[in-house]
Formats: structure tokens, C-alpha cells, sequence
């Protein structure tokens, strides 16, 4: 997994992260820092030094019940306000569960709903974006996982940045998620799982992306999926069979961030119960999208902020 | 979940687990014993008195490293060789992924392998299926699980005696799975997901069998699926979102018994390795197969044993 002979020929040609390729490009390592804030500042906190190790060295950290049961139960009871919304459910920001009439994902959802706009401006959140990436943030991306009971499909392996780059436009790994737990994530649900220390390679992928690709994509990933053996790789570099995937589980009220090169996937819910998440996506406002890198027309704006990079205020 | 008050009528209509039907039915009491051995004879072994408990409480009993890690590689390396086996691949009783080449079910394969014929008859198991079952045994079906790394898809909440007696006609619960790790069983790789005390309840599913069903539902069952309400309260009945549902974890050699009317379903495999099992089925000689309650013709003598009844011998 050295660094690939052929990329200072496709640096010439700008784009730092070669993928969607007519053919294999072997994987290569990373080459921005994972924790953008500089030594003297990294233990101000609010992450402790250990916190901000771990999440450089795994690519991601969990904070079981950072938020309290209660503070979800809002978040919980809007949710079903949505299901019962018809012209939400037929907005194009609403993704339903492949061949079923259930609701996937509400994207943009910062920008319907005033509690999660608020959320993503939590002022501890917002401090640990900032100490995480180093400068102001903006968020690139939110949305709703409902992943319902019985019928919620899962997630190929893949990394957001892989698709954040090739298809809106983001320049560099200046970037990271923050998913919080609805309903409790535990291993019966589908819920995510993620390969440790996977975030410090870029894995190039194979397949041309078509016009309008995220409206099959965000159904069913099959393009900017990692080649077998990188991730087979990856799994076993990150401690093989048994601790080579790492599933965060948690009661309502927990979060995960994750950066977002890190490697992850999640199966389908066959659960009776719902597995559902916010999630919302921390950008540094140095690294503010461009055109997008596979040559197409960009993703409509519930998906990648591309107009309002203005930092986020606290509330 | 009381006994349904149309079971009378349908009992006089000879069929005791109506099911395959054009409505619903709700779901009634077991009528069968879970052990049944006498009670005097319960605590004679192999299986202790806590264990037989567990398993009559249950509908299932998992034993962590029952075999040695060491016996189970000569499984392995038959594995490996049956995948390049071009004769077996086409074989009826060869069940490949859907719309893959990889192989994902060998049936019958106690009769193809003297190593799995041996390991039906190991005098332990063999006496432990005695004391379950309380009488001589015979292998109504066996069968490896691959689950291929990557691409071995799940399957779907059933009960293996619903179909076992709509489509093959075996009268009665009085028959329990072995399912003998061959890899690892984890988290991350589709692992056999049970409902504790499921068993205790027979729910009647909904839909004709047309015939030949087995070529679909051996891919993807969607025949033969109780209906969500019914899951759901089998589910919270056994201890909701958190302890209602159970992943036997465990290294290669572990086995799982379980009752042939527990509720169980797996989901994919995303994890790189593979998720493979050897299962067979022990069926009391008191129970042996008659025409399919469903009406159609029975299934191959690969899913279903239909004229060797005779009792299994010890190696």
C-alpha cells in the first residue's frame, strides 16, 4: 500500500484523488492530516487528548449517551410528523427504501427542520468540528437514516469522501460526520460498521458515473465501491477476521464521528424496529466544494452545499 | 396469542398447522412438547439438566468450541474443494447466490461426504439428539451453509418446521437443526439471529405454495414469512429492542441446537470472509415424512428425506 507510481502524472492533472477509472488504480496513502488543529491547540479540548487520538488513529470516536435519552424524544416525534408528510415524502430530497413505499433518508433536513438546525450548532459540537478540522466548519451535507424495521436495506463499503469528491466537487479530506443515535444502535438493526485505520488510504474505484447518479446511489450504492481485496486488505490491516470491523453501539442520545475517508457499510434492519439516525456532515470552510472532479453536472443542493459556505454561529 | 378458534375445524380437517393460507390466521400455542424425552430420563446426559432447560425454554442451545478448531479444517478443505467442482456447481441439490456464481447452499450433503456422515453419527451428538427427541433419530435434511464473503445474502424471518410440514409433510414438532460452525461466527458476518421461546408458538403464514417453490425460496424465502405484527410481538414477548433476539457467537467447532419451530433469520454477509456452517437436521423415527400439507408433490429427496427412515447408528 505504498503510494501509487502514477499519481504525480494525475497530480499534473489536478485531481489528487483519481477515481471512477476506466481501470484499477491501486490504493494509496493519505495525504492530508486526519486532525487539522495544530499540536499546541489539539488538547484545549473539548476532546481530550486520548479522544482526539483515537479519532486520528481509527478514523472515527464514539461517545455513548452524549446527549440524553430525552433530547432525542423531539427529534423521535418530528420524524413521525414527516411520515405522515405526502409532499415531503414526494420531495426529491426524500429517498424511499428501494422497491418499497418507506422512507430511506430526508436529506437537507437542517434545512426543514429548526431543532436539528440547532443541533448541528450545538455550541460543544460545533467546538469539537473546530478542534477536529482546525478552522470555522459549515455543513456540507444532513439528512435523516430511518432504515425501518423488516424492510430497511443496508449500505455498501464505501467512503463519503470517495463520492463527496468525484461527484460535488470537495477538494480535500478537510472533513468529517457526526452521526447521532435515535433509536438505540445495537448489532440486530443494521447498524453501522466501520474498518479501522481505513481512512488513512484513498482507495481509486473502477466505473464511469453516470448523469444523475445519486438517485440510483443513494438507494443502492454499486458505484465508488471499493475492489474486494483493498477493503479485504484494509479489514485485515485493521486486526483481521475478528477485529478487523467495528461496530458502535449506543443507546438514544450517542454519536459517532467519523472521518470522512473512513471506510464503512451497514446491512440491511431485520429487526422490527427502526434503526434511525441524524447525521450531519462538518466541512471546513477552507475546503468548500468546486466543480465536481468526475466531469458531471453537480448534485441538486440537498446533498452538497454548494451557494452558503458562511461559518456556523452556535445557538 | 391464545389458541385461534377455528384451530378445532381445521384440526378435524386432519391438518394441525394450518398454514399457506389465503388469510390470516393467528398465531396459536404449540401443541407439541419441546424435549421429549420422560422426565425421568432427562438428566440421564449427554446434555445437562441446565442445558436441557435452557434448550426447552429457549428453542435453543449454543455450545462455544463443542469440536475442536483442528476437526473442523478437514470441512474446510472439502469446501474448498467442492467450489471447484464443476459437476456439484450444477447439481440440483447446489443452491448459488442470487444472481451470482458463488455457491451459497450444498444440500444433501451427508450423503456426498463421508467426513459429514461421520459427524451426523458422532456418538455425543447422537445421544444428545436421543435425549432432545426421546427416541431413535434419522437426518431428514443437511446441508453446507457458504455465505460467501462480501456477497452471501440473508434470509428472511421463517421457521424451518412451517415449511418443513407444508412442503415436505412431516406431521409434527418433533425434530431439532445442529448447526456446527465451520468459521468464525460474529457480528459482522450474517450470523444465525434467533427469537428466545418463539417456538412456542405456531404462526400460520399467508400465500398458495405454487410448485417447485423450492427453486425460488431456497434463494430468497418470501413464502413462509410471518407476518411483522406477529415477529414483532414474538420479539418484544422475548424481551423488546434490546434482549429480544439472540447471535450465537462463536469460534469454529460451536454448535447451536435449535428447535425446528424457533423463529430465526440472518442477514448478508458485507464482512470480506466468509460465514460458513454445516447444518443438519435430526428428525425422531416417530416422525417420519408424509405427502406435503401444502398438496403439491413433495421436494427432492436432496431437501427432504423420503424413504430412509431407518434409525441413525453411532461411528
Amino acid at each position: 500500500m505504498t503510494e501509487q507510481p502514477d499519481l504525480k502524472a494525475h497530480r499534473q492533472g489536478q485531481d489528487l484523488f483519481p477515481t471512477r477509472l476506466e481501470r484499477k488504480l491501486r490504493m494509496f496513502q493519505r495525504i492530508d492530516p486526519v486532525v487539522h488543529v495544530g499540536k499546541k491547540q489539539r488538547a484545549d479540548g473539548p476532546l481530550t487528548e486520548e479522544q482526539i487520538a483515537e479519532f486520528e488513529r481509527n478514523g472515527f470516536l464514539s461517545i455513548p449517551s452524549y446527549f440524553s435519552k430525552e433530547g432525542m424524544d423531539e427529534f423521535i416525534e418530528e420524524l413521525r410528523e414527516y411520515e405522515q408528510d405526502k409532499d415531503l415524502k414526494l420531495s426529491e430530497g426524500t429517498v424511499l427504501e428501494p422497491g418499497a413505499e418507506e422512507i430511506r433518508s430526508i436529506f437537507g433536513i437542517h434545512r426543514i427542520s429548526e431543532h436539528f438546525d440547532r443541533l448541528t450548532r450545538d455550541p460543544r459540537l460545533l467546538e469539537i468540528a473546530q478542534q477536529i478540522l482546525g478552522s470555522e466548519v459549515y455543513i456540507h451535507q444532513s439528512r435523516i437514516n430511518y432504515k425501518p424495521g423488516f424492510k430497511g436495506k443496508g449500505f455498501n463499503w464505501h467512503s463519503d469522501f470517495e463520492t463527496w469528491h468525484s461527484e460535488d466537487g470537495m477538494p480535500r479530506m478537510h472533513c468529517f460526520s457526526c452521526s447521532v443515535v435515535l433509536t438505540e444502535n445495537n448489532e440486530f438493526n443494521g447498524p453501522l460498521m466501520l474498518v479501522p485505520g481505513s481512512h488513512r488510504y484513498f482507495v481509486p474505484t473502477v466505473g464511469r458515473t453516470p448523469e444523475n447518479n445519486y438517485k440510483e446511489s443513494l438507494k443502492s450504492q454499486t458505484l465508488g465501491v471499493p475492489d474486494a481485496a483493498s477493503i479485504t486488505q484494509l479489514v485485515i490491516e485493521a486486526g483481521g477476521r475478528d477485529g478487523g470491523i467495528v461496530i458502535p453501539k449506543g443507546p438514544p442520545g450517542s454519536i459517532t464521528l467519523f472521518e470522512c475517508n473512513t471506510l464503512h457499510a451497514s446491512t440491511e434492519n431485520l429487526s422490527p424496529f427502526p434503526r434511525s439516525n441524524l447525521f450531519f456532515v462538518y466541512n471546513s470552510v477552507e475546503n468548500p466544494v468546486v466543480e465536481p472532479y468526475c466531469g458531471n453536472k453537480p448534485r441538486p443542493e440537498f446533498l452538497a452545499e454548494r451557494t452558503d459556505f458562511a461559518p456556523l454561529m452556535p445557538v
